[in-house]
């Protein structure tokens, strides 16, 4: 499969061929572990710099929503997935009736790219009434002040989509700062805003599930989750939580995947809250952010495992192999610096360092580090202490 | 750096450029690991069908006995280093006068290229007395008839350099035999081949050590091997073996290391026969058949370390995290099948997969596979039973 001018061959033809919509870290990684089932990536990347292209993954430079070159992609590969949720359902849902292979599908992508709908679905349609925090669409102003009059002040403003890393979500504690936020627009048609509850949280924490296309699952154990404005800094694995607690958010991300036919990897994001509630904050049908850390503490990487699934392959093993932490490089001072550096974190015992040839640039992840310990506490105080050594 | 014509960019500078001559499954792995650290890798290729680059290493075309073409990579390169020893000594000698960096050097390389050399020089030359099999330089039948008579036939001969993968390894029986082997050539200057005892082992195993620049030392625990017909066949990880021996095993291959102030990730594999003696066999100064395993049974594989040996970063941890055995994906048989049978060897529990893109020739290496589990010899019986899906 030559999509582009750069010829490069294989003795041998790929066990499979895979293309992936975006070219970010998370393809990136998704590459390096290809390499290992001799699986062709091909990435549809926005620019030759886009972090899995510089990682070697096959690409074709084009836009997410050119429903030429997503033809093109997905008519060379055995099945399409992605790496991002910015894409054109309508295309993909032609393309599918066509004979199109995508996982996860058009009708599971579509909880990913409006966090409205995957709130209103998922809190009581059909047979899923999974708890959520308070929440309504924001048609303009008043709404917030009719809400918070309900639940308080603060509420919290969710871009319905396009938002992620902290973008798009605006905790406001007044009716005035709320006109600010709505003033400065927002992405969908119609209600371009959700207002939600402020949540007292006590514990975050994600679970991680993978689905193939013959109905297996595979469940990693909750993966604690420390967000600060919006973005994941760290996480933890194993993380204590009672049983009960995690049987209900596993059997919730089931219920989605399922419901939804959803395929390849997802992560299902949980609050716990003060007064006791554990609700459904929101969740990626991709590899995700929070499955980072179980390249070095699970036996089967989230980016492994997505292959395996998309591909209806045997699902892996997902247990923790050793306690670990994760936390992200994000670059939010002018200081950070990732060559000269690097040696200097990996100095610290037992440190796995990923970085994303992205440039530093103020709230970006350009990557992160994992450290494995004998005990969770341990390894989040090494990757904590790796992680501020790329800092002057 | 563009030494082809190939455009590939990254947002950010890459935190190092390594130069590696060949673009074999070792070059493959390599890059796999460089990804992690943000590392540029531009591998010396035969061909665009090599594994590395079927993994997407940035490649230049040409052989590696060019002195212009390794001039040049070196020139593009922070440090160039090998995934093979067939490379031409005395344009490294130069190169390196001429102030290129390149790991291992090439006094250490002179070591992996002739075994006749290696032997002589860890048997008994400076303050080097490792015991090795007995053996003596051929140069012709007489030769080996002579040394049948003192220790007994059947011998082994053994082509000074350019064997590997049981090639250029041959028991003789008698006269006859070792004639016909010596009339069919064998690579080097002067006596061309080696011969020597024929043992009677009962264990293999191989200590794999890094060595920075720096002077740094990490030694991983010993790996079980074990070779058919000179191919390795299988390895385990840990294995039980008396302290002093690993003492002894360890103590030596550090001296060869630091004798020839090699750097980088080497393999120094060691006999045990049945009258007792602990014996060196042959060592590679390069990532290395055996510390496959270390890709999954430790905190740090042996790509990323010798990454990190060659560019003088601290070293990490060599621990085992999980027993495991590995197997080797031998095309032994016209019946293999690699694509359709790759998700039935998946779905044996904690199974890893490698394939190299290489297609199966009889007694070719093209893949392997690692189990973890409670136990090395779980582990094993998984591994071996995953291998053997890949046949009909």
């Amino acid at each position: 499969m030559v999509l582009d001018d750069t010829y490069r061959g294989a003795e041998l033809a790929p066990v499979a061929r895979v293309a992936m919509v975006g070219a970010g870290q998370l393809a990136r990684m998704t590459h390096q572990a290809a390499i290992d089932y001799g699986i062709a990536l091909h990435v549809l990347a926005d620019s030759p710099d886009d972090p899995a292209v510089s990682a070697g993954a096959e690409f074709t430079l084009g836009h997410a929503d050119d429903a030429v070159l997503l033809r093109r992609l997905a008519a060379h590969a055995d099945v399409m997935t992605f790496d991002h949720e910015l894409v054109p359902l309508d295309v993909l849902r032609a393309m599918t009736t066509e004979g199109s292979v995508i996982r996860p599908g058009a009708d599971a992508l579509a909880l990913g790219c409006d966090k409205l709908f995957a709130r209103t679905v998922v809190s009581g349609l059909g047979d899923l009434s999974i708890p959520v925090p308070a929440f309504v669409p924001v048609s303009g102003a008043p709404d917030v002040a009719a809400f918070a009059e309900r639940h308080g002040w603060p509420v919290v403003l969710k871009s319905r989509s396009g938002g992620y890393d902290g973008r798009g979500v605006v905790v406001v504690d007044d009716l005035p700062a709320a006109e600010r936020v709505l003033a400065g627009g927002g992405g969908g048609d119609g209600p371009r805003w959700v207002v939600e509850e402020f949540l007292d949280i006590t514990m975050e924490f994600a679970v991680l599930m993978a689905r193939s296309p013959s109905g297996f699952t595979a469940t990693y154990p909750p993966i604690g989750t420390l967000q600060v404005e919006g973005i994941c800094r760290e996480l933890t694995l194993p993380i204590d939580l009672p049983e009960e607690v995690v049987h209900r958010a596993t059997s919730w991300a089931r219920s989605i995947l399922e419901g939804f036919d959803a395929t390849g990897i997802a992560a299902v994001e949980y609050f716990m809250t003060r007064d006791g509630r554990l609700l459904l904050n929101e969740f990626a049908l991709r590899p995700h952010n929070s499955g980072h850390i179980t390249i070095e503490a699970c036996a089967t990487s989230q980016f492994h495992q997505h292959l395996r699934a998309v591909l209806d392959w045997p699902l892996g093993e997902v247990g923790v192999v050793r306690p670990a932490a994760t936390v992200n490089l994000i670059a939010d001072t002018s200081t950070m610096e990732l060559a000269s550096r690097l040696p200097l974190a990996l100095a610290v015992p037992d440190v796995h360092v990923h970085l994303y040839q992205k440039a530093p640039r103020p709230g970006r992840k350009v990557g992160h580090v994992t450290a494995l310990a004998d005990s969770t506490g341990e390894a989040l105080d090494r990757a904590r202490v790796a992680t501020e050594r790329f800092f002057g």
